[in-house]
């Protein structure tokens, strides 16, 4: 009993972990958006110089996977939420770097007068958060649902992408010192939709433990 | 002794599995550059409808690591070795995303007079085929030497992305009928970039796997 309660109590610490990370990923896709759209520097060099807190929580997490992997020999259900977890860390720490990213693009971007008033780039900034936060919810409530409303979301990403690309095509062939701040607001526009991926990627994680646990322990539901 | 023979031939079958799906991200890379470089419409279509194979690859090698950590639950290197397989396998797949991300940019290009004679961007591509390939001797022949080196590549790709965004910029300031295909080239390297960042996640995964294998079974040194 002991070793089955030191086991969840070191699944359950994993998953905070996971939260804390997936909040402070999320807490610098926000930073990196407003401090563009606000055009202030100091914010952007916060972000910039702000990494290694995710990147210690990487190393924390993988290293709390391996340990219940090699230590605890889980079967099933436990096994799946861990290699999930395992995924899960690679892609929030890639978010992590995509907003480092975000930041660059933006410090070259105040360095020009503004091309124009930035609405698309904000939504999509607010989507790609709230993909990322409602895809580590589903993993901790395992809600495939809440997966499967993230998975859909990617749909929105992807067409705002391609509207902030055919309009800013059309200020740069307008008027050329456009050009380079309009080609980083298009680069930002790729770094967050590719923000939304890593939440897709963490929302077909959640469905794929969730739904291998049904096959494994139906008829009874766990909870 | 039955149950050992099984698991090292399981074993084997993955590792061959990563490599034949690491020579297909490899090719798609190939013929994505080459496609483009050579304006052969019928290559990019090839490239952009092929994904299935290394999609399906994926699927199965996720498989066979899942089935490998539940039935045979291996410790030590035996652990980090599938452990590792599960992120490469990941990687590989991108590299396969983004083939078919450079086939669309280079579907578009051929659709517009080219820009330039291409020289950069098919450096760039043998560079990240060569990173790819290395990474996954680096895998199979466990070697941190080699994967080091992979890691020093990337330092090259970085300035050469550079070096095309530059050049394509000076076009596109002066001739505005360039901008269009000329993004499309900085997407294409901006492709190729991440492709050579997914080797080098590869490479440290192979370090990862090396080194922890050599703290476990050294009983000294360890600070």
């Amino acid at each position: 009993m002991e070793a089955v309660r030191h086991f969840q109590a070191a699944l359950d610490a994993l998953r905070d972990r996971l939260l804390q990370m997936g909040g402070l990923a999320e807490e610098r896709v926000r930073d990196a958006v407003g401090a563009l759209v606000a055009r202030d520097e100091a914010l952007i060099a916060t972000v910039l110089e702000g990494d290694e807190p995710v990147n210690q929580l990487h190393v924390e997490i993988d290293d709390r996977c391996f340990r219940l992997l090699a230590l605890h020999q889980p079967m099933a259900t436990d096994l799946r939420t861990i290699v999930a977890a395992v995924k899960i860390n690679t892609d929030l720490e890639r978010v992590g770097d995509l907003a480092v990213n975000i930041a660059e693009a933006g410090k070259r971007y105040v360095s020009h007068p503004p091309v124009k008033q930035l609405v698309d780039i904000p939504r999509m900034g607010n989507i790609a958060q709230s993909m990322l936060r409602d895809a580590l919810d589903a993993y901790v409530r395992r809600d495939t649902a809440l997966a499967q409303s993230v998975l859909d979301c990617d749909d929105q990403l992807d067409a705002l992408k391609t509207q902030v690309f055919r309009e800013l095509l059309t200020y740069m062939l307008q008027d050329p010192s456009t050009i380079e701040p309009a080609l980083d607001l298009i680069l930002v526009s790729r770094h967050l939709e590719r923000i939304g991926d890593h939440a897709t990627n963490v929302a077909e994680d959640v469905i794929f433990m969730v739904s291998a646990q049904d096959v494994r322990h139906h008829p009874a539901p766990r909870t």
